[in-house]
């Protein structure tokens, strides 16, 4: 049964083949994430990895670990606050916060933290599950 | 100059093969996205692509168009109102809602619609991206 407080995390280093496969399905060719000679220029100072890569490790928990499979991906809000570097691993941590039974609707706290256990992406998910009782 | 009422948009049909492609970056093999056979089981009937698949057409709207190069992506909130179906064609608009100028902060409505010209995703991004005067 899930409960408040309840967890699942899961970690990832993105590769810059990864941020090119990513650029290929959403179109997001901004060369701050594919072109090291163009980022080294930008207050980065390197490659960093589209927030929309790591937010979707979100999607991945969701779907498959916490609360699985037959969840319903309703809403998912995302806070940017520092970037992500190429080959550099994300842990991506999802959190019940608040349960509606009677709507079987479950919300989540959501954080991606770098290796230096700071907080890169954080935001709240909204899913539908059918609970059982 | 970025003005309000700026619009940008895009369109694309996720493939199978990009479903696959998206698991593999985000973790996510829910088999609702990637399974025909437990798709038809679903509520939904066929395979779904994946919500922050999607959604990741409003990063390339944002590092692409507009604002374009150089945007610093520092938030998005997505509601999933309906279901995308592989290789059903996707439209993504972004639309200037808010300028704050000595933040240099921009605000745009985000939203994705389907073929029958339905919403399906919908959302606010909010960017930080240099304005000259």
């Amino acid at each position: 049964m899930i409960q408040i407080g309840q967890t699942a995390s899961i970690s990832k280093k993105f590769s810059n083949q990864d941020l090119h496969d990513f650029a290929k399905l959403s179109l997001d060719f901004n060369p701050v994430h594919l072109d090291a000679e163009f980022a080294k220029e930008t207050i980065f100072g390197k490659q960093v990895v589209h927030g929309m890569l790591a937010s979707s490790l979100f999607s991945g928990l969701l779907g498959t670990h916490l609360p699985g499979e037959g969840t319903i991906y309703l809403g998912q809000d995302l806070k940017f606050k520092k970037p992500i570097f190429v080959d550099q691993e994300v842990t991506a941590t999802v959190e019940v916060i608040n349960i509606r039974k009677d709507k079987s609707i479950i919300t989540l706290k959501a954080e991606c933290r770098n290796d230096q256990d700071e907080v890169v992406i954080i935001g709240q998910a909204v899913v539908k599950y059918e609970m059982s009782a």
